[in-house]
């Protein structure tokens, strides 16, 4: 299990999900493996009621937040992890072996980043939408005849991984496990940029596209959506993102007073 | 996942299940895991008729056996596992951690011997009678504070460790698995970017930086020391190193325009 210092920095994220059992069975496997964050994304208002009144939900699930959209749920986790059983298509992004998300996680939360887990819907899965958030995805080695996890066994099955199977492997005395809270003030540009971040990067980037003219308004949405794949693949620092921000708005700036110059 | 040969060496053994959709829920992670033989211990009558007619329960439901006691579910078994939580009192039975069940079970089967995992009723478990069937006990490491899992869960969780969790033990024609063998043509673009395509990206951003009055000349050299570093931090692949470079030509076209246009 996660040392307790570690328990806020990881996060469940239930996208839409459609049956309230479900959604307390998720936060029971959190309970069980000692992580208590969730949030819901655009649950359906009558099932979210229904599972936060369930008998035994308690405090995880009072304390649960909901959220519109994805990209509010993770705004401030720096390593967002996408989960699938089997990939019906060729995934946008990275794919890690399950047994190698307990390590991954380790070394986002030693670097003082937040991590976020996301499970998709009953039935469909997350979206190609929803996965341009992600920075990598998790798959969940299930057999090619029937590929597709219900989803509380599917956040039982990943949070035990994530809690690190070894017995003892979490050691709560180790000098690491403090590293985040005593952490020099100039170590934090080196943390890794939150998604909030990306998306303020990425909403520069799509205005300079625009300004500078780069491609027709139709692949505007495509465009964002692959600037949102490559941001995330990049794992930028804080320093890096705002470096490149601040760049970017200069270059917007040049653009419109030229602009305005040229334009009388 | 156990080769097709030994999937019929492990068999799931369910004690009073109370809850009807449990029973369902074993039933589906067995199918993820590639497990299909299932046997049911003095089941509710009425829940067993419930749980074999559910939507979607097929042919490994339809074949479970029932019988009226764990003995009998386990008479031909060479090797059978009891699972619990976290134990309440000291158990009289050499407990395994979850890990090492995988490796346990294997060496079983190519003993030629027969494997039952037996699996307690929701609230109470295993009792001292069920445990003295059993040749190992097996723990779930679950937290203190909320040790006892969802029955349909601690399946799912147990049958993935069972089922192997060494990357690579997944099925080998997954089409995933094939990914990074056959790379076909498209996937040139994900190979790294090379220390050329980086100059060239650097020298663009050089450029961009000038073009955008960003920083005084003064600073230029450390600029572009600080670029070469970062672009070298990113792991840029050749699609991300052509994209970007792209468009920082179509900006600086842009702000060439503008500036020749404003300046007469």
């Amino acid at each position: 299990l996660l040392p307790e210092t570690k328990r806020d920095g990881v996060k469940v994220v239930l996208v839409s999900p459609r049956n309230p059992l479900n959604i307390g069975a998720a936060a029971r496997a959190m309970a069980n493996f000692g992580l208590r964050r969730l949030t819901v994304v655009a649950p359906y208002e009558e099932h979210w009621r229904e599972a936060k009144s369930a008998i035994g939900a308690e405090g995880l699930l009072q304390n649960a937040g909901a959220t519109e959209r994805l990209e509010e749920a993770v705004a401030n986790c720096s390593l967002v992890l996408g989960t699938a059983a089997v990939m019906r298509r060729k995934p946008e992004q990275a794919v890690i072996a399950l047994p190698e998300l307990a390590s991954l996680v380790e070394e986002e939360l030693e670097r003082g980043g937040r991590v976020a887990v996301v499970f998709g819907p009953e039935k469909r899965g997350l979206t190609r939408e929803d996965l341009s958030y992600c920075h990598r995805l998790v798959e969940i080695p299930t057999d090619k005849q029937q590929p597709s996890m219900n989803l509380g066994q599917a956040v039982a099955v990943v949070l035990y991984e994530l809690a690190g199977r070894e017995p003892g492997a979490a050691d709560p005395k180790s000098p690491l496990s403090q590293a985040s809270e005593s952490r020099p003030e100039a170590l934090r540009d080196y943390l890794p940029a939150s998604a909030g971040e990306l998306e303020r990067l990425a909403g520069v980037v799509e205005e300079m596209m625009l300004a500078a003219e780069y491609s027709p308004a139709v692949m505007r949405n495509a465009n964002r959506h692959d600037v949102n794949l490559m941001l995330r693949r990049l794992r930028l620092n804080q320093r890096d993102a705002r470096r490149i921000v601040g760049l970017f708005r200069s270059i917007l700036r040049k653009i419109k007073d030229s602009d305005a110059g040229a334009d009388p």
